[in-house]
């Protein structure tokens, strides 16, 4: 059973109607109909809750933690960021979603400029090509998949390279886009995925949920332990 | 259930009694006993089997492959290399131990003369240093893990740069080594693990025989698909 | 003063006249042309040369190797891919051209089958995206560049993921590739470079001569040593 | 002309009179002498400096940066932090020596608690193994070289995996450490090199010159450009 936390900004879906009506549940609730089978425990917290939902005991009760952010990542306090960061370290998957590209905790785990990106939203076709098609999270998916209206995203993106590339997305207006990434951290597994602009209903689309809960059994961690660091004494006498 | 065949060249056990008192039933017999769970079901195969014990049918049926080879490493036919090779891109995990460094496999496989390492056999403690300790295969280890008395290698191990450098060995001796190494190739995912020489009880101790039955399940195969390739159509009309 | 050697099929442009009428000095002659430069001592070597023209003494007297290939990877004698081979993973440079792909150079340094892509030869646009835009190879150049017309290659691309991933193309038919690879093995740098089909005069565009020159500068060996292997006495006393 | 700035936070040499004994010109002014050639353009900049000696001038004008640190990490302003971050991202290079391990600007780039590691501090041997030989850093040096006394680091060390490991070292009390790591970040290189504390004349020993003035120029940006990003039209019409 893996325990999962949705974390979702929730702001533009209770501010406008249209995306209301896209994610009625909100975006938290679409993931976590995606993430609907017994394999996995679902809990969400969104950032208008006291500690952004996100308290110690939480993330101590958290495998993977997804995170959807978009329009106010600046109101995410350093504090909340800093526990999820430990935490990440510490083990706990992170599934970083679209707009999350540019949140502090991607920015703090990665080092680099994260929102650093090309985008335009005219809800283009997306096509996600697998690199790695033995990967964990492209199990079940053919050679691309499409998503027939989302933003775009271009490169050049600020990112350090994937340890793991997994999908790279094809745009009719030219750009490509490294949109599936996978990063090591401490002990923790990070995922970035791109799809998911707010305005169409992109978690709802089999293929994309397929990949959302692809991501949390490969974010699981599976043997963290604690090294010993510090002073410490020499090993061998022998 | 995954499907394990360990291959043996199996020469030493026959030919000098003091490594037959080691083992046996032969290295793979101690590898297989290494195995033994209700998670593996285990074949073994040695060199002075017809095609070496590797037909098509029994990699067909692999999912993992173990490999111990040494001195008859030029009398493994090129035809099963070419064989193993081609179950190894197409999503057979490959776990090559100790001087199978030097094996043709391997060396296939990595493109560089894997051959190339420091040797010296008198028998030195070996520590292995864990890197990753979140990673699969050190699972249920500590900080370290020692073998009382093994083969020494050192560097430099002309390799490819590990896709995840799991252990380092340090050696009285004065050497260290990259003793546990991950590599994607194609679908398959490939573990080299250095310890093992054929003249001390090593696949008999409790961490090496964890570390052998983490990397089965690491490297067992869960989402290989075959990608079409060749000439193709326009994906695109759009 | 950097030594290259740029070898060439160098069959098509002797049995095709529209060929002939692209590049009538050869693809390795247009390749000489753009190392047309005091930085680079350049000759050229074909197929049809008594040992392909890659003698032990031209190998020894080369710094990088260019390698353009394409109906006729089968004629080029093993012993002259060991050769190369070796001279690699000495430290000589190996720049990888377009259908070179399938060469028996690069599939021996990779391991993977590396003549395993899609494609379809319909003179479409290529652009290629920089994703490392500090990277030396990419020096000089913008967010990316377009070839007019070349012959379009797609994922998936059976490579070792690349130590660097410097390009992807983006294709009007809806195709990505990893357009741009290096890869390090034993003391040699490799860099894979997809444009180039021999039916359009892609060696004659400025980025792509500079993306050449870049390349060439790039892969040249700046400090190879052969570390010493085989038995070793302990190095530690003390 | 490579620019270097040298920053030491110089608060060892001026506290205590053994460390003085040993850095009569402070650490900055022995590593400032190892860069003693003309390829360098030296400058130093020290903690008690106003804005710690790294305004926006002497950065803009700084193509690589050393730094040394060790007691006070935590006086460091985070504005000036900040700066050499973004000065990091933009290109510049960046050479963390030994404490620096533990500094502000290593673990903001790195995203992970780079303080984490084994240590301790009786002067013991350092022998340091080179695993690139054909790495520019590793120019000049041979299979290993020691250093004969100082501090003691060992695994496990919580770094994202290097894109290049240089160095291992080997302790005679029986740890491993990575002591020579590349990482690319943004435009940026960054080294960090293990050796160097502050009651041993390290600096001083030609083969740690060597490496600090081969690190400097491997540091050095020589390629970098500004991506365009944000909102985009679309590249293609075609």
């Amino acid at each position: 059973m893996i325990r999962v936390t949705i974390w979702n900004e929730f702001r533009h879906e209770q501010e406008a109607e249209e995306i209301r009506a896209v994610y009625p549940e909100g975006i938290h609730g679409a993931i976590a109909k995606a993430l609907n089978s017994p394999d996995f425990a679902v809990r969400t917290a969104t950032l208008d809750m006291p500690e952004h939902g996100l308290t110690q005991q939480v993330l101590d009760d958290t495998d993977v933690l997804f995170w959807w952010g978009h329009c106010a990542h600046h109101e995410v306090q350093d504090a909340v960021v800093d526990r999820v960061l430990t935490r990440v370290l510490d083990g706990m998957g992170l599934v970083c979603l679209h707009s999350a590209h540019a949140s502090k905790i991607l920015q703090r785990l990665m080092g680099t400029r994260t929102d650093r990106l090309r985008w335009r939203d005219d809800g283009e076709l997306n096509r996600l090509w697998v690199l790695e098609p033995s990967h964990p999270i492209a199990a079940g998916l053919g050679d691309f998949f499409e998503i027939p209206s989302d933003e775009t995203y271009g490169e050049h993106f600020e990112i350090p390279a994937p340890d793991e590339l997994v999908f790279v997305t094809w745009y009719p207006g030219g750009e490509v886009f490294r949109s599936g990434c996978c990063w090591q951290r401490g002990q923790g597994r990070i995922f970035y995925f791109q799809p998911g602009h707010e305005t169409a209903p992109v978690y709802f689309q089999p293929e994309v949920q397929m990949v959302l809960r692809n991501a949390a059994r490969w974010a699981v961690p599976t043997a963290t332990r604690v090294p010993h660091t510090g002073h410490c004494q020499r090993v061998a006498n022998k």
